[in-house]
Parts: structure tokens; C-alpha cells; sequence
């Protein structure tokens, strides 16, 4: 009996390796300010509840394998809202934008051929390749640079004949980055210059507080080569629900796409009735929620910089800051964080950012920051991390200088 | 730009080309009874509705990965009582049977890697497989036999130095058949001298009329290789929920399948609720739906066997039946049926079994029958198949004598 190679070298995520640390400490009745989970903390809109409390059918019966015509009618009137032009055929409903990447990587990667895509990334891309047989080729960016992408010619050198696709998420995950006009259309041009799919995540669309937002299907350039990623689960905190989207405005592609949706019968019923409900959450409730994050945003930043060797730049969007920690190891400055550290009875788990790096060493001293706790809330937790960092350079870790 | 092998190669369903034809004749007023589907008719369980209508939250937010601790527990006590010594850390909530079953393809295959399986097989197999690079190596089982399994020696010839598990499915789809002790017995066997892991898909295993079910893992000696795919889909008459589940004894194996289970986050929160207030279906709910079931098998063997040059056994589980026509390719005669005939206004879509099939040409002749309608709507669809029949030899198709 053998299992797999494809399994046998995933990686364990560090967040599962800290979570019983977290556990204990919550244990012997200490406060834990997650900054490590990128799950927003804002209300589910209401309709979203009002949407399955009426929900009674005689049979709960298989839906449509590329989801309910109403729930595609609804995310195409809210791509078109978005200057998005997307039917409801050149979409389909997936189980979270997870599925949405599992589609895309087996459509457009036989075992063996290869992605490019900017790094750090996240986390579930290494992963789903690591399934698939493809391999990621990662593209550096870098903090100091706002992890903004580098000139054209770092792409191009790392392009092979097995090279498939360009896959990248924007706004991005961990980073925060939102990509200006100008890289948009270096990239366009890549994918267009060497024939690529260009595998577009862009569930965090909602959330960007400088400059314009552009979706790649903005481009009608790039019209047939896009696959877009997308999901429910930031843009209206309901990560529980599981609905994602896959679009493609290339009818071939999308006949591919179709079979796949097939192998796995159907996405959760209940899940795109309340999906369909939320067509009603009014305008008033995405800038709410932009205005709070940016604000939440704002003060992580300020409280983040005010720590001593502490690096970061101020993101675009999401709700993510990756940030440079003076310390050697961050996995292990956030698992002493949990076990041997506190302020007042409280600490806070951190996300290393070693799990959003493929290249060995890269994201070593680095930690992601999800700032999707109140105010007052981060505030504390700021003070706890500085104070942390305080203690363990002056006590358990010989100081590093940032550079 | 290139689409992948693994997705040009799928087949697409026959189904999918019947159904437009399904459509035409309904619009152009005709009853069509649906043989062809396999989804319970009876109602689901009150209780799963009334566990969705009382869930409200502040924020949907992401269930653990190995699905709700509650359904964990739910499963397990649902399977201890049915003999099949399961606990909470060996279980895992799936999106559907469908995922359950794609874990277990990663989990113990590589690109290249092949499984041994009983064929006819369900479809989704071939096409979970093809999206991952995986062989099916069809052991062949004959509408003669009642679809029952060959020697050993039909399996072990099969077997190569790439063979890495038998997946069987028990009761049958599309076949209806349950494994004998002995057949069991020669398969736990089988895998035990080649070291292969069973992947024992048993959905089906509340629908068995004759004789006493038993499933793999009720063989300790198995405890270590079977993987058992599951679902509340058949059992509940609950497809659109898409909860289904993994289950395996075997440690090392599970700490694998969490790793998959984490690269797809979770499973939806809702229908995870529904699924737990299923615990309280009273067990006449079962012993009725077996009652049910049974009833509409009867008449349809009967009325089925009554057709002259059909062919079928009867079935001892499951609600499918098998049957072999007096045409040569049952597609076809499932698109005429559609397309050019009717009896009073009525015609039946059906499931070619070419489908079922991997190894060219086998099933031409067979079509899939799920008894999921009333038995008065069962007794119609069959009178109007045999009339078929009788126009489509006659006048349409040279008949064909069954051998």
C-alpha cells in the first residue's frame, strides 16, 4: 500500500502546527487576538439568512451541474454592475473559489506543465498544484517594493515550452497589493505575446481603498485567455457558504469547463438560494464595509511602523498587511508568542509567512497580518506584538537589525 | 494557448446529448417519465429543514476543514449502529460522495497509477480519474451473471507493478447487484496478498432487498486499506445537499486526507446543519423507503421481463436495473425515443449504458433503468418502452435477436 507522492510532499500548513499552542494558551485563560485568519468578521448580509429560512422543497433534489440558472442570472447582473460583461453561460457556480482554482489548474495543465505567478501567494495554490502534478514557477516580489511586480523580463526568463499560464490575484493575498493600470497591461501583454491562459483571482475585488480598480475582463484584449476565480466569501463575509464562481468569456474553454462540473454532479442547493438573496444587499453595505477596513487599515499600518525593525508598506487592498518581523524565524517567534508569552492575559497568533512562499528561505522573518478585528481590538493586539518582540529579542533571540 | 489533455479526453456525457431532446419533446407538449435519473424521488426527512430554518449568524464563517465536529459525531454514531466501527478522527465531511471520491484517487494514486474496477462502472469514476491522470483497468462483469463478480483470476491478471487500489461499489451503480459474503471475502482477499488499497463506494448501502449487507470495513483484517466513500444523497433523498463523507481507520491515510480536506478550506456551514438534524429520522423512515423500493423493483422486473428480447436479473439492491434491449445501440434508440415516438402523448428518457462502459463497445446494447417513480408512472414507462421497442424493430431499426 503506497499513498501518493502528490500528497506525501504537501506541506502541513504552520497554521495548523500553532493552532494547539493557540489552544492551550486559550486554555490556561489567556485572550488570542487572531491576526492570522483572513476570514472577514463584518455581518453576513441578512437577506443571505432570509434567502434559506424560506427554503422547504418536497425533494432536495441534484441542481444544475453549472449551478441555478438564477444564481448565474444574479452574479452576471453583478459583473455587468461592475462593468464586468459576463453572461450567465460564460459562468459557472463552484464549490468556493477553491474549486474555481481546481477547475482552472486541471483545464489548462496536463501533469508536468507549468504555472508562473507572482510569490508570495496563496497558501491553497501550492497546495492544489501539488495534487495536479503541475508545477508553480514563482516570479519574486518583494516588501520594500510593496510587493509590486518586477519588469517584464523576470516573467519572460522563467517561461518554458510547458509554461501553460500566468496566475495572479489581485487584490492580492497576503499582500494587500492592488496592481496599477501599467502592470496590468505589462501583463496583459505577456499572456498575450506567449499565447498563456492568465488565471485571474480576484476575490478580494471589493475591497480597495486607493487609485481605480480594474478586473482583467475589463481588458476585451485579453477576452478569450481569462479565467476568472472569484467567490462570495469576502465580498459579503460568507466564507461558510462555499459558493465560488468560475468565468470564462472563451466558449471552448467553457465546454471543458462544463465537463468538469459535471464529474462532482452539483454545488450545495441551500447554499445558492442564499447566495441568490444576496442580489438585494444594497449599495450602502460594500462602502460600509470599505470605509471600516480602510480605517482598520490605517491604524495597523501607523501602529505596525511605530515598531522598532518592523517593515511594511502601506497595501491597496484586501485586508492583509505582510510585514518584516527583526527576528530570524517568524514561524518560531509566533509559536513563543502563543506559548511563553503575555500581556495582561492576552497575546496574538500570527500567520508565518513561509507558507506563502515556494522559494526555500523566502518569507522567513515575514508574517501576514489579517486586519479583520475591530479597532480597539487591533490596537491592542499591535501593542502586544511590539511588547512581544520587545521581550523575545532582548531575551530569547539574539537581536537582528533589519536591513 | 492549450487546454489539457486531461480535459479534452473526457467524454461527454450521453445523457447531456439526450437532454435536449428531452426538452424538445416536453415543449412540444409531450409527458416524458424519466428513467434515466439517478436521484430519489421520496421526500427528504422533514428534519433537515427544520435544522436549515432556525440557523442564523452573525458571520457565515468557515466550518474546520474536516467538516463540523457535531456531523462528525453524527456520522459515527450513525455508522457504530450499523456495525461499522467508526469514530469522529476517522471521518471527514465531503462536498458530496463525488469529493470523497476524488480524495481517495489523490490520496493513493500518482499520474500514471491505476485501479482495478468492476465493470459496468458509475461514470463519474472515469471521468475523476481522467482529470487526474489516473488508468481505470476495467475487470469485466456480464447482464448474464447479474452482474456479479468473475474469479479472482479475472482480477489478478489485471494487476500490475502500477496498481494501487480496487474500487468497487456496493450495492451496485448502475447495476443494482450487492456482493455475496464470498465475493467479499474473495476481494478482501485479493487486496490483502497484492497489498492494494479497497476504495469501497457504498452509497447505496440503506437500498438492499434480498439478503444481509455487510459492509468492507465490518472485516477488521481490512481496517487498514479501505477507504469508504459515502453520502447522504441516496440515504436521505438529499443529492442537493452535497454532503457526503471519507472515511478510513488507517491513521497515516487520514493525515493525508486532512491535508487535501484543508486545500478546499471546507464544506458549506448550512447544509452541515441540515445534515446534523437528519440524526432524528426515525428508522421507519428507512425500513419504508426499503419497502418502497423494493415494490417498484418487482414491477419493474417484471414489466421489463415481459418485453420480448429484453434481458435483465433481477437486482438485489440499489435502484437501478441493468437490461439489455433487442437494438444495437441503445443510444440511439434512447434519442428516437425521444425525438420520433410516443404512446398517447407520452415517450421515457432513458440511460444509454455506453456510459457505464470504458472498454469500447461494451453496453451498446444496455440501457441503465432507476426505478425513482411512482409505481403507477413505473408500469406507464414500461408499457410505453415495450411499444417502442416493437415500432422502433419494426418499422425503424433490422431487429436484433438477444443472444
Amino acid at each position: 500500500m503506497k499513498l501518493s507522492q502528490r500528497v506525501l510532499t504537501m506541506p502541513e500548513s504552520s497554521i495548523r502546527k500553532l493552532t494547539p499552542l493557540a489552544d492551550e494558551a486559550k486554555k490556561a485563560g489567556r485572550r488570542i487576538y487572531h491576526l492570522n485568519i483572513g476570514q472577514p468578521d463584518l455581518p453576513t448580509p441578512k437577506s443571505f439568512f432570509a434567502g434559506i429560512n424560506n427554503f422547504r422543497e418536497e425533494v432536495l433534489s441534484y441542481c444544475p451541474s453549472p449551478g441555478l440558472p438564477k444564481l448565474l442570472e444574479v452574479f452576471s447582473a453583478y459583473y455587468q454592475h461592475r462593468g464586468i460583461p459576463l453572461t450567465p453561460r460564460e459562468l459557472l457556480v463552484t464549490n468556493g473559489g477553491s474549486e474555481a482554482l481546481l477547475f482552472s489548474f486541471m483545464a489548462v495543465c496536463d501533469h508536468g506543465d507549468e504555472i508562473l505567478v507572482p510569490e508570495p501567494f496563496y497558501t491553497s495554490y501550492s497546495l492544489t498544484a501539488s495534487a495536479l502534478g503541475i508545477k508553480l514557477c514563482p516570479v519574486p516580489t518583494f516588501v520594500e517594493d510593496g510587493f509590486h511586480l518586477p519588469e517584464r523580463g523576470e516573467f519572460v526568463k522563467r517561461i518554458t515550452p510547458r509554461t501553460r499560464a500566468l496566475l495572479v490575484t489581485n487584490p492580492g493575498n497576503p499582500t494587500g497589493t492592488v496592481y496599477t493600470q501599467e502592470e496590468m497591461k505589462m501583463l496583459a501583454g505577456l499572456v498575450q505575446d506567449f499565447d498563456l491562459f492568465l488565471i485571474a483571482d480576484e476575490v478580494y475585488r471589493e475591497f480597495v481603498y486607493e487609485g481605480e480598480y480594474k478586473s482583467f475582463l475589463e481588458f476585451p484584449s485579453l477576452w478569450e485567455r481569462v479565467l476568472l476565480v472569484d467567490s462570495i466569501s469576502k465580498r459579503f463575509s460568507a466564507c461558510g457558504a462555499r459558493i465560488g464562481s468560475l468565468a470564462c468569456k472563451n466558449p471552448k474553454v467553457m465546454r471543458q469547463l462544463y465537463k468538469l462540473a459535471e464529474t462532482r454532479l452539483a454545488v450545495a442547493m441551500v447554499e445558492q438560494m442564499g447566495a441568490i438573496a444576496l442580489a438585494e444587499t444594497p449599495a450602502e453595505y460594500f462602502r460600509e464595509a470599505n470605509l471600516e477596513y480602510k480605517r482598520r487599515r490605517d491604524v495597523s499600518i501607523a501602529k505596525l511602523q511605530s515598531i522598532p525593525g518592523v517593515y511594511c508598506r502601506r497595501p491597496e487592498g484586501a485586508f492583509y498587511i505582510l510585514a518584516r518581523l527583526p527576528v530570524v524565524d517568524a514561524e518560531e517567534f509566533a509559536a513563543w508568542l502563543l506559548r511563553d508569552f503575555n500581556l495582561d492575559g492576552a497575546s496574538v497568533m500570527l500567520a508565518p509567512a513561509n507558507g506563502f512562499y515556494l522559494t526555500p528561505e523566502r518569507g522567513r522573518d515575514e508574517v501576514r497580518i489579517a486586519y479583520v478585528l475591530r479597532e480597539e481590538d487591533l490596537a491592542n493586539a499591535f501593542t502586544i506584538l511590539g511588547e512581544g518582540l520587545r521581550v523575545y529579542n532582548s531575551t530569547v533571540a539574539s537581536p537582528v537589525v533589519s536591513s
